[in-house]
């Protein structure tokens, strides 16, 4: 401990990570808690792997690298080996399917929510560390793990908040445009990849700008070129047709859609075959279309998706800081990925997931007007006048606190003007006055802080606000409780 | 992804590291949840820092130290500065309450729960990552923020699963032994801290072997010598007189044993004060001292703490891995520590807390045959037969989820004898069968999987299990969710 100000470290949080309180961890919790409760009843068990896995089982890193720092926070054990901290919750679980194969219950299907970490610059709302929370079906390639999965993700958007109407599940399938590339005679991996980040950029450019990127390129206003896919006039033609073949109609018309356009090549009808197993597997578990649909333009950045990919978009109405409406977009996504767990074992095990991130989820409800993290309220405060009276107040507080409601006594050093305005700051709902007149009388003084707030803004000078003393009540003190109550339930 | 065995990671959790599944985290859960509502009852605020602090504020470090690993794990940002990973909650609350003091309620009452990482050497049931669960005033000097905070744990550790009688919360307070030592004539720091270690070895060495470390020092078995703190014979009887002061009587007895021990100096005085404050708030919350007591012997390893020091403690009768009854000893402790606000902003801040581990809390309830992760049943599983019923087993699945009742359709790929191995293996309380006879007369198989085990045992062969079929039974359609329940509920 020293006093010498030079040797004092500045109070302040490394770049990218943030404080959170009262509020935004119950919006939190409160959000965990309903969609834990609907992921255990579709029979998917909780599962917390560490903070650190060892980074060559992140697979983003070579084994010789010198630092593999590159996107994810790695340090060197005293052993020499490099950990980096999870940067999402597929890889560990991944890493945790291989190690425990032989004694899991197969398929395996767990949720898990935590903390992830990314090295990346932090900006405005870009966070190095938030929650994530992900389910995942590991060892079943049948499109009814899909299905559950997408079926799971509904009614755990609708617990947290979201009912149907305010967010839907877009479903497409890899195998399809694969299918479309094959019978356009496109096999290169390179030329695919570049296809599939074309049509992600549907909903930023349009069709005119995705059709330049999927041809020879495309100049932006800022006279950059994009190098084009390279496709063909008509194959360009046959993928924008694809990507617009969602809309109108149920999942059915989608399908009948989809299969005039990539039947007929064998990874096509692979696909189409896999979309009408989870289209019916959805309908015998009552999700409808209003709740997922299928959409050939969705695509999901990561390559590590195989088969079926999904995306949970909100259809909320959302503004922006000045109160201009804005598409607030993904809230989540998932979809199958049949080769994480073999670059443990060698073997490919199917495996399929939904994950969103938890603040986001938050943001997006708050940006719809649907707070959930109203329960920070503070305790009924009681006022502390006298060290000889602590007893007194103790005693209302435990038997406030014996109510089942949040209470205290004020352990400051203030008077009574600042012990109101700490009332204040942590939004009590009651102050609890008991003075030595109060005591003498047996009986205690309640002020209603909301009402009292409310009120005083209408009374005209400050002699008027001390003879009206604005919702404040004295009442008997076995009448305590029940008038503390009136004034929460008001 | 790639299939060369050579360049396949090896699937291994990070030492030190350990992933839990279910039933540890039912239990860490239920206990967090209702320790959380006792908190928020007190009017302690939720908060969550993030996992890194810039090393400099832990307070461990030279700012030159050429790499500050000793203890955490650390890493260097992009520009330079030293980050690590959170040892304890402490610190970042000290951290938060500088960088915020202005704007904060105060006194400051928060609660916190999460991972904490020390970079130790990992050892059996000795983890590099743990969760604790802290709650704190920072702000105020009062005697009575200790007692709230120890009436808090009390009640904390008994919503969690410890009533009177198990646990109890030892109390102390650093300023008695100043105090004494003052009188002594000891005013050397180095020589209070040789005291200190010694007084907490009494329960490991007992009062003759801390009477040689607190005179010349002590010789143990492997020959190995420790120093002592060179009190003088007298010194070491007062010391000795002080820490058994404890035992016999309630709170008052042990105060008044201890006031004609250290009552004269003035820190001895201030400390007796202090407690007597403590005991009279806990009285009026309604704590005796069969909950929380005084206790001289108690220390606090950390050097940190300036007043009141507390230890709770468990009661209950644990056995070992041998079932020979073992001593578990402290599950969490606490005390005031003023100084630690002030590293940052050179003003001194007077702040009191009581912290526990978690998993520490789950191995005592364990340990003392509570359990609280019974609630990590698997779920009803419906077996699949074939594909072409899939619709009837997903309609089942989702009728049962919507009664509450957990439910899965087996999406694997293996028959009969595997799914029931399967449920088995999950802790599913029923298997739900649904043939294509089932199906035609509208009726539904239902297995008790647990007195289906229980009867198994009792069967004499494999062909009269066949005939009895154990904790089978058919029922109509409509009466799958009734039957489902009368097994749950049994």
């Amino acid at each position: 401990m020293t006093n010498d100000a030079t040797a004092r470290p500045e109070a302040r949080n490394p770049r990218g990570f943030i404080d959170r309180r009262a509020r935004d961890l119950a919006a939190e919790r409160a959000i965990l808690a309903k969609v834990s409760a609907v992921y255990e009843r579709y029979g998917f068990e909780a599962l917390d792997t560490g903070a650190f896995e060892y980074a060559d089982a992140l697979g983003k890193f070579l084994p010789d690298a010198d630092r593999p720092n590159e996107g994810v926070f790695a340090l060197q054990d005293d052993d020499d080996q490099w950990m980096a901290l999870r940067y999402d919750l597929t890889a560990p679980l991944a890493r945790f399917a291989a190690q425990n194969w032989e004694t899991l219950p197969k398929p395996f299907r767990r949720y898990a929510y935590g903390p992830v970490w990314r090295n990346e610059k932090p900006g405005p709302g870009r966070f190095r560390e938030f929650v994530q929370c992900d389910a995942d079906t590991v060892g079943s390639s049948r499109p009814e793990a899909d299905a559950e999965v997408i079926a799971m993700a509904v009614e755990g958007l609708e617990a947290a908040g979201l009912p149907a109407g305010t967010a839907v599940i877009k479903i497409n399938n890899r195998k399809l445009l694969n299918g479309l590339l094959a019978a356009a005679g496109v096999s290169d991996e390179g030329q695919k990849l570049a296809v599939l980040r074309a049509v992600d950029k549907l909903d930023r450019l349009g069709p005119e700008g995705v059709r330049l990127l999927l041809g020879e390129g495309r100049l932006d206003e800022s006279g950059a070129f994009t190098k084009g896919a390279g496709l063909s006039s008509a194959g360009a033609d046959a993928v924008l047709a694809f990507t617009a073949a969602g809309g109108a109609g149920g999942r059915a018309d989608t399908l009948d859609r989809l299969s005039n356009i990539v039947g007929g090549s064998a990874e096509g009808d692979a696909g189409l075959t896999e979309l009408a197993a989870i289209h019916r597997a959805l309908d015998s578990l009552g999700v409808a279309s209003d709740r997922a649909m299928f959409d050939p333009a969705i695509v999901r950045g990561l390559e590590y998706y195989t088969g079926a990919v999904f995306e949970a978009e909100l259809l909320l109405q959302t503004a922006d800081d000045r109160g201009q409406p804005v598409r607030f977009g993904s809230i989540g996504g998932g979809g199958r990925y049949d080769d994480l767990v073999a670059r443990f074992t060698g073997q490919p095990v199917p495996a399929t997931g939904f994950s969103f991130g938890v603040s986001r989820l938050v943001s997006a409800l708050r940006a719809a007007g649907r707070d959930l993290g109203g329960q920070a309220r503070g305790p009924v405060v009681v006022i502390a006048f006298s060290q000889d009276d602590m007893a007194q107040y103790f005693a209302v507080a435990a038997e406030l606190r014996t109510a089942g409601i949040p209470a205290e006594v004020y352990l400051g050093a203030s008077g009574m003007k600042a012990q109101m305005k700490y009332a204040d700051r942590r939004l009590s709902p009651a102050a609890v006055i008991l003075g030595g007149d109060e005591i003498a009388a047996g009986k205690v003084t309640i002020k209603d802080l909301d009402l009292g707030r409310e009120l005083s803004a209408q009374v005209a000078d400050n002699e008027a606000w001390r003879a009206q003393r604005p919702g404040q009540q004295t009442v008997d003190r076995s009448e305590l409780v029940p008038a503390i109550r009136r004034i929460l339930e008001a």
